[in-house]
């Protein structure tokens, strides 16, 4: 099943895809809802980051060679996490498919992107094992994590170089009914691949997160934990188009555009 | 004006307090909402964290005494933070005025008290002025920012030391109309007084946090910043009640209760 979020004559609707149609929906998509007799052209409607998160989790470091990569930029030794200690973006920041990224004026040229799984919860959950995990997993989404890095090295916390306004892209839609294992992402940046990987390589997959984050808190429908990316990224310039793409969810698809 | 949110009947509904009783109202409190019929004693309903927020933003380490003390206890050179670098914690972890602080059974002995100015944000706002940062404000409680010190000092972000179920007690009400110059802090442990300061001595201000993050996002209604605290924190053991007072809002009162 597709779930979307999307604009349409000043509201803002989920909507169920099937084939080139959506369907509008009413009521929670995480428990009751049912169909309307409003029914879209997928290409005419404005698609909106699927979700709102209650609270937005991110793995940040989950990928063997994003760290030794990012070790090399820095002149250290790469250092694995050694347990699954998940951090945390900002809603301010999320974007749609085919939404502008939109560069603050004072950046520097080290704006890159980090495409990545996205997992939405489903339904309520405190201390889980590893085995249930994924009974409380809704569907799967895709992420762009853009990083400012000069930012990310010289600030205290990331709230600029990863929370800016637009610098979250998510989307296009959610797909549930698949399986974690299986994801292989695929990066573009003005249609060359610049980056690609197994999710399943990743350090902590995500029942591991769901299960251990669920020991301390409860996990809620709607939540969503962005579980990092793989190898090493590269700038985008003003007016470049960067694509995530996951096999079996779709492409999330954005262009940067650098303030004046 | 003194605002609060507040279970009754299996419902969870914001009110206005005037004197000794609530007053339920209906509709959007940052803009278009109504008072109903429904009224209640003040003594007889169960306060909640007077707010959800789209982003809980915190600024984490924003006062002299608490930077100093910190850096003592970890054996190094306090170091003042150089910008106003805001962080975040998480909306699981929040929890209301005389709930219980569940402390989970694994922690150390090492789980203190921060008290501190809570922000509320009420109108949306991007590119502020620090002249006009105040205009954006709703109103002010108080948080109690529990923080679990070896995790704290252990993990790689503060996702178990800051952000455990109920780590975030917040209340007990929300009150407008004031000036954060005027704010003084005083934290009790089991009625002992066991820190205080003024507001005003922070490094950095609410009307320079709200203009600064305003530079990069778009903060919106609901929206909050927690400001930090000061001085030194003590451990809290199993029974202890901690309170946290700002002169004009109030007391925001937990009882500590250990996992077994």
């Amino acid at each position: 099943m597709k779930w979307c979020r999307f604009a349409n004559d000043g509201g803002e609707y989920f909507g169920i895809i099937e084939d080139d149609k959506v369907i509008q929906v009413e009521g929670d998509i995480f428990g009751s809802y049912s169909k309307t007799g409003h029914v879209h052209n997928l290409e005419q409607i404005k698609l909106l980051p699927p979700i709102i998160p209650p609270t937005f989790y991110a793995a940040g470091i989950n990928y063997p060679e994003h760290v030794t990569w990012a070790a090399q930029m820095k002149g250290e030794d790469p250092v694995l996490p050694d347990k699954a200690d998940i951090g945390y973006r900002a809603v301010n920041a999320l974007t749609g498919h085919e939404d502008p990224i939109i560069v603050p004026q004072d950046a520097t040229e080290q704006v890159q992107y980090e495409g990545e799984l996205v997992v939405i919860i489903g339904k309520e959950c405190r201390n889980v094992s590893e085995s249930e995990a994924l009974d409380y997993v809704f569907g799967y989404t895709i992420g762009n994590d853009v990083s400012e890095r000069t930012w990310q090295r010289g600030d205290r916390t990331m709230w600029r170089a990863k929370n800016t306004d637009t610098f979250k892209p998510m989307g296009p839609w959610i797909v549930t009914d698949l399986e974690p294992d299986d994801f292989h992402v695929i990066i573009r940046l003005n249609d060359q691949v610049v980056g690609e990987y197994d999710v399943k390589t990743a350090i902590f997959g995500v029942r591991h997160y769901i299960s251990e984050m669920s020991k301390y808190l409860t996990l809620v429908p709607g939540d969503m934990i962005w579980m990092g990316t793989d190898g090493a990224t590269e700038n985008m310039k003003d007016k470049d188009v960067v694509e995530v793409e996951i096999n079996n969810i779709g492409v999330l698809r954005n262009r940067v555009q650098w303030s004046k």
